[in-house]
């Protein structure tokens, strides 16, 4: 079977469901039928007001009685037959038809009041049904219910409700590798913790419907078919099959499906979300007409999955009209290619810079969730393109309100784990302003703000003829571009090796060993260049160096390749090496700076951003990672001072 | 105390409190935790995933050992030392360091693969902490957390979080008038169903906060003291005090807050909403430091409280952003008079026509709770203008998806009941349509479309000189614009009376008596012209007809002050009759039409619409509506047809 477009897949949904059928009816008190859908038409049982009623506080008058009041002939009233005093909400004595406000009175003894101009008719009355009249059509069917229905439905005496059933449905993530997170596990290599039940618990609740979810269901054919039947006879409507990480020799979903029912999609023309499948039971399920769902194992793949294909069907089984995201048109910082044939989700971190939205795009693995908390966004490219060009304006749909994207500091460059430490610290602002940085290194960061694609850079680029960091850079690369640079810390950087050294490593000369295996970063970054420098200075060949051209873009990923025992040693920062618990050999101290374009220095973010770094409070954070100093922290830097500020 | 801007009343709440102190932090299962808030950063303890994993499945290979393969040469690789096995999820092997996919491997014999290209280092491999790093910041503090947050903390193996409290609150509502819902009362005269706690739990579900409310507080001022005190006990962190439909002497709110804490602000420059109090409690409450506030009784004004103050405060208090509505401009259909000095809430039936989105005014009484359910749009108009024009473009909030807009068939024009049935209907649809009424009168419909401002327009004008209906109107009011017309119903207009028509009244003739009062519609409605005519044709005086000057706006109001006594009779159609139980005197038939500008009638919703009314369906809802005949129905009408067709 073909993979089909989102759309496509939705609509065989849709034909081969009964939606009458499938979902029934129930009465429900009308204060807990918030969100709820009418399942036929509301008439109003009582008027509101059911009464008139005065509006103000004062005397009701017949108008009539009042009509040849003048400022200079006063009409006199008595009390009794000609006025009454009222107040608002009170009841409209019989006879009257207006009121006069408290304060436009003048009471002449105890029972007479004069009035000085006339009142109209009904003046400050409520009018019977003013609001609601009886037997009136209140709401139509299939009308979602809103928390000001829930009050216009009780004024007019509705007190119960007939409504549409809620969809209920179950999560069932499979898997023999997958581990139950109640049960807190501690994974071991080839186990994961189960958490898509989790996420899809999370849509779920917000589309309103009634979702559970088992544990892990082990990967065996039968097992799997007495848990999907066990759903069908607990009354759920939809079922949907978690597959675990892995996919091909372990994936039964399919077969259970086709033993119990039909196979209406498999496999959507989306990346990542590419194998959902989608089925409606027949008889030999005992519940004909229900609609099984085969989820993605990536998280990512199941996030298109839900948002796609199942929100469009649950809202539609429900009657409710699928909520709308903002959109907003964002500028590409980077070039992304794509798929032809294949529509791609690329997650966008992204932030309003000047009358434009710039939005970098993030790392794209179909099992890389965290690209989905780090995005402000997503572009989906379309099936007829080979990608979209740096620069290029593309339609985007924002996960985050617009006003958000103000708040958002849009960071390409350099890692360093002081930006996670500035992150968190942006976020207790009293407006917190959220940090989202993309690893381009030091080399790319200089190119997006030559771009105009970020607001700042961070780089640690030392010219070993000089000696200094990153002016001489910038001098060639953005040339034409103001910037002015700050210092966020001096760093150490060194080998990081196993904690104790096992091998005994002690500078960049022990890189020529056989027995030793080196882990790189990313062609541009500033470590990089770094190495470089040394093996340079050293007289050694980066073909002499083993694992040289394997690749990792953050410190923290080179440290994992140390402590998993994948390389020997890697060249990173010390905190890195610390947070692992791993031994470090110090090589160099280097500048770590924010590079920032002057058109930029005067944004509210640019100067809250300055304020945190120079405060005492951060640089006594920095310093506490360990391998920083901050003697230059927060200053403004010039071509020429090196390290000595 | 002057009224303050809703921002300014705000900024005095955030003022007065300390958020930190009234707020602590709670454990939570972190799979129960999403909508809620980081109250610090997150931490990842294991990376995702923790190991290297074979992305597909095939063999796993050390790359270095494939380099020399060639189509014309492949190189063979032994199972067990130079390739296993792997299916995607795996670990990769000790020692290997790609995965080459099964499509591409020829199996020679039981221990022996072919491979014709060479495999680049990490191929097809999922590579250790790809997704997560352990130790990295996953989550800085202050983030609401999403489905996927959730998702990527239980894969790093973070089960239980630390997160803001929720914000607790009651609302008590107040006043002795007021009854209490859950005892399904029948209100007689003065008295009133409470519902504004029930709105308000609305909002405050959708804010993530925990609600909770009382039955209604007698009008006295220690008891409401009480119920606030023992709120506080409680722990709720704001109490909101529900006025009474009635204000001035019977308000305790203020007297109550002022004995306990300071009162912050007493009044906002909003309408609706300009009774609403804040205030803070102190040492005498017990609880010094929460917020007590005073929501005004009237539900829009309630409403307009909730979003523009609670709103706000609430998320402060939580650190979350305020969710953002989407806005647009608007063009107004009608001139909207304001008062200065006065933001103004204007609630707006909204839908689009052409390029634009045309908007109509609904009525502003702040007791009008349905013109909440039945606007699409709200607009504030500035406290420095005295009103906006017909044909301006102002900007809105809209309480629906923009998509939504589409699917609203805006109407200008007559009211008649047949339209409630319409609207029913065109809900029913697959793709469901919103009808959206704006009662005008028959002249008000055609001056709409003149503007522009309407999609269709309702009218049956009699012209007594050519005996025909609407066609003169036209020609004389549209001159230049294109119209088509189709026949809605034939129906029966005549006087509505009480029921067994006490007062024997038989005809117009009727309405001179001096025991007989009248009500009377507005300018410009048919049923005004209609009588009109037959007042002349009698040879009847305006000035003669006791009421002449009393105006309501749809028949089911006439038919309500007949109901209640407040008039003797009223021009009107059967149904309206029917539907109260009243007598009804006929006195004409006419035509009720529906007048379609040429430029619309392409319209999707314009043709689903004709095609509904020429259903068989709804022809026989029409006429078991009573007062109605269908011989015309959906036909197209050409002058000088008469009621003949």
């Amino acid at each position: 079977m073909e993979t089909v477009p989102p759309e496509e897949a939705v609509e065989r949904a849709k034909a081969a469901l009964d939606r009458d059928t499938l979902l029934s009816t129930e009465t429900v008190p009308t204060h807990e039928s918030c969100g709820r859908v009418t399942a036929g038409p509301i008439f109003a049982r009582y008027s509101s007001p059911t009464f008139h009623a005065a509006a103000m506080d004062g005397i009701a008058v017949k108008a009539e009685s009042t009509f040849a009041a003048r400022e200079d002939a006063p009409v006199a009233l008595n009390h009794g037959d000609e006025f009454l005093f009222v107040n608002t909400g009170n009841p409209l004595p019989e006879g009257m038809n207006a009121v006069i406000m408290i304060e436009n009175v003048v009471q002449k003894d105890e029972v007479t009041a004069l009035i000085d101009a006339p009142a109209f008719p009904w003046q400050h009355v409520r009018r019977i049904g003013e609001d609601i009249v009886a037997t009136e059509l209140l709401l139509p069917q299939n009308r979602e219910l809103t928390p000001c229905d829930i009050g216009a439905l009780i004024s007019a005496g509705i007190y119960e409700i007939e409504v549409r059933e809620r969809v209920r449905t179950v999560f069932l993530p499979t898997g023999d590798e997958v581990l139950n997170f109640l049960d807190k596990p501690e994974p071991r290599a080839g186990q994961v913790i189960e958490s898509n039940s989790q996420v899809f618990k999370g849509y779920a609740d917000s589309w309103g419907i009634d979702a559970a979810w088992s544990k892990p269901v082990p990967d065996d054919e039968d097992t799997l078919r007495e848990a999907v039947l066990k759903a069908l006879e607990d009354g759920r409507h939809m079922v949907v099959v978690g597959a675990g990480s892995s996919a091909g020799s372990k994936d039964y979903s399919k077969k259970v499906f086709e033993s119990i029912g039909t196979v209406l999609v498999h496999g959507i023309s989306v990346m990542p979300g590419k194998p959902t499948l989608l089925g409606v039971t027949d008889e030999r399920s005992g519940f004909p007409g229900r609609l099984l769902v085969g989820a993605p194992g990536y998280p990512v793949s199941a996030v298109v999955c839900h948002e796609k294909i199942l929100a469009p069907i649950v809202h539609w089984l429900m009657g409710k009209a699928l909520p709308e995201r903002s959109h907003a048109d964002v500028i590409l910082a980077r070039k992304t290619p794509s798929r032809p044939g294949m529509r791609e989700a690329i997650r966008l971190a992204a932030g309003r810079i000047g009358d434009q939205i710039i939005a970098a795009p993030l790392a794209r693995g179909a099992g890389m969730i965290t690209t989905m908390t780090r995005a402000q966004a997503v572009t989906y490219i379309s099936e007829d393109v080979e990608g979209a060009e740096q620069g290029q304006k593309v339609h985007a749909e924002l996960l985050v309100g617009e006003a958000e994207l103000d708040r958002v500091l849009v960071h390409v460059g350099s890692h360093d784990n002081t930006l996670d430490l500035l992150a968190n610290e942006l976020m207790g602002l009293p407006v917190p302003l959220r940090l989202v940085s993309s690893h381009a290194g030091s080399m790319g960061g200089l190119t997006a703000l030559k771009a105009g694609s970020a607001l700042f850079a961070g780089a640690h680029l030392f010219d070993p003829d000089s000696g200094d960091f990153n002016f001489p850079f910038i001098g060639r690369y953005l040339k034409g571009v103001d910037v002015a640079v700050f210092n966020l810390a001096i760093r150490h950087q060194g080998l990081i090796v196993a904690k104790g050294n096992p091998l005994g490593i002690t500078g960049v000369d022990d890189l020529k060993r056989d027995d030793v295996t080196f882990i790189n970063r990313q062609r541009g970054a500033g470590t990089r260049i770094l190495l470089d420098h040394h093996l340079k200075t050293a007289g050694i060949d980066a073909r002499e160096v083993n694992g040289y051209e394997n690749e990792e873009f953050t410190h923290m990923a080179v440290a994992v390749n140390v402590l998993t025992g994948a390389a020997s040693c890697g060249l990173g920062i010390f905190a890195a090496a610390k947070a692992l618990d791993l031994d470090f050999v110090p090589l160099a101290r280097e500048r770590y700076d924010l590079v920032i374009p002057a058109r930029h220095q005067d944004d509210p973010r640019i100067t809250t951003l300055l304020d945190v770094i120079r405060s005492d409070d951060i640089k006594a954070k920095i310093k506490n990672q360990g391998g920083y100093e901050t003697d230059l922290t927060g200053r403004e830097m010039e071509p020429g001072m090196g390290l000595n500020g």
